[in-house]
């Protein structure tokens, strides 16, 4: 049960990426936004993507160094292709040029297509909040989640983001899949033997299910809303597929040649509708009132968006991360293959366990 | 049970709010939305607000021929103060800006505040969609939402509104409260003698509840998620407080004068990312491939945002508006306290039964 601080599994996800050929800058800051997913809790787009990833340019997929072309541009928009480059990279540009372009023009929209998995969408958003701007980003991806009424996968779990700067409270960050569930929620029952919960997920055939197999063997995620009110999540899901699949030229999650992320991404110019300090102890108002709610009987607080991915990420920064035994045998398979000196990166003395 | 032709309503809408000091292209255009609901099926923001707008002309809350005033401007965004003047009036201002300033700067937002109701969210969205833009529509209003675990109300049902152009197939059109379901629809459940499916309102000690008189006894409608993923629906709603109540200058649901809705619009110009036409075609593609999927257990079809309103208009085109004998009297009482011709605007022959 290993357990590893951050910056020990960031070296050692960076060194493995340069050796499989990225250039270095890039192979840092994959490495920087997998790891801050493992700190905040997101495990599964963690440095176990590290593996994927790896798979993914072993076979041609995933193209480190690509370079982005700007396919068109205007002062307030800017559609980019990615070239099969990593999405973290492709991303992180699209989100600085929507930053760039809504200082200078009050509102922006950047789209990416043929770029690999970008990661947590909401490293993207908290960006434009950290600069005094909201962020809002959604991507689509590969099919996993049923239409309302239909038993297909045919859309994807088309999450969506938002982060808006404050004051004193923590940041605003929401980052929640438009489907019930996450595939990753399916994947970690799956593993650990355990049920879902009721309404995540439906079988082949359609019929409700509570077995992580089923997702597996020809069943779909339900939308957010499930049997009850499913077709608004479906419309919100809709919605992504449109703005992150087709107007980006990217794919949408039906079409039999999907791979890697459709991305939408829009920042807004807060100051150029109220001031921002104004806007800032407004949110602080906000978040404050919402906090002191009454509460529900079976309820110990209220979580804020962003909140307890703040906290895992305190825990996490002082106690370590955890990577199941048969991730890490893997990644140090990957990295044995390139002779990375894994000892001299995961200093035994700087684990905590 | 009077059941009425969409042009009759409409014309009376009109003649009562001119009796009532509007000007004449603001009643009408007023009334035409009120009308467009009843025939989408949308009853709760039909002609039953003429009398909830006249008693706000009365007490001096809702000013007809207010003067929108442009408080903030650049070439992608406008902030606009609408005087308290008719929402819808105010909104279409707005949406008419936004559409002009994304036709040559490719994305705009333009917010409002200081407006009364603005009705369906789609009536915009759809706009910008007509013209070939993607519109996007967010409001707040009173609260009757409680936070994901608390049984306070602090948030409206803070409603989102998509359209999206399509080329053969019918408009995409979605227009969702964030919350399991919109307060008005607890209202007719009350008013039915019904109860509420489980799993929508909370009672005022936080307990689940199907009897609707309990959101009015202190009770909460739940966000979009329920106990088991509302913490979704809860961000979602929070972030159109934010969009619509704080970055619009207006007020959040929670604070103590909060009157009329914040406006969030944003209009993308799609020609500016791929051809518009490129983009009709993929999303009759999209929306072939989603209504041809196999079905659950229990389900006849798949319906895709905006088309269960399209179908009620269809029906109702054909077969009038009924609209019950109470809201029938009221808007009577309303008509001949200004002396308004009833018999002549409602000609017994064009009354369908």
């Amino acid at each position: 049960m290993p357990i590893f601080k951050a910056e020990t599994l960031r070296r050692l996800s960076e060194e493995i990426f340069v050796a499989y050929g990225a250039p270095a800058e890039e192979a840092k800051l994959v490495s920087e936004f997998l790891v801050k997913s493992n700190l905040c809790g997101h495990d599964s787009h963690g440095v176990i993507r590290v593996i994927q990833y790896v798979k993914a340019i072993e076979d041609g997929i995933l193209k480190p160094g690509a370079k982005i072309d700007v396919v068109r541009e205007t002062g307030s928009s800017a559609l980019l292709r990615g070239n099969w480059g990593f999405g973290q990279v492709v991303a992180k540009r699209a989100m600085e040029l929507a930053i760039e372009k809504a200082k200078k023009n009050s509102v922006s929209v950047v789209c990416a297509f043929d770029l690999y998995h970008v990661g947590r969408l909401a490293d993207y958003t908290m960006f434009a909040a950290e600069n005094n701007m909201m962020g809002i980003a959604m991507v689509n991806s590969t099919p996993t989640v049923a239409p309302y009424g239909g038993r297909e996968r045919l859309i994807s779990t088309a999450p969506i983001s938002y982060a808006f700067p404050t004051g004193e409270e923590n940041m605003f960050v929401l980052d929640i899949a438009t489907s019930v569930c996450a595939e990753g929620k399916v994947r970690v029952a799956l593993h650990k033997g355990e049920k879902l919960p009721e309404g995540c997920i439906i079988d082949k055939e359609g019929n409700p299910s509570t077995n992580p197999v089923d997702l597996y063997e020809g069943g779909a995620i339900l939308p957010l809303g499930g049997d009850f009110v499913g077709y608004k999540g479906f419309g919100l899901g809709l919605v992504v597929e449109v703005m992150a699949g087709i107007l980006s030229n990217a794919k949408c999650a039906y079409e039999a040649d999907k791979r890697g992320n459709g991305v939408f991404f829009e920042v807004v110019n807060i100051d150029d509708f109220i001031p921002v300090d104004e806007f800032k102890k407004r949110m602080d108002s906000l978040i404050r009132r919402i906090k002191s709610s009454k509460l529900r009987p079976g309820f110990k607080e209220i979580l804020l968006p962003g909140e307890p991915e703040l906290r895992t990420e305190m825990k996490r920064r002082k106690e370590g991360i955890y990577i199941p035994d048969r991730t890490w045998e893997e990644i140090m398979r990957i990295a044995e293959k390139k002779s990375i000196d894994i000892a001299m990166i995961v200093d035994e003395s700087k684990k905590f366990c």
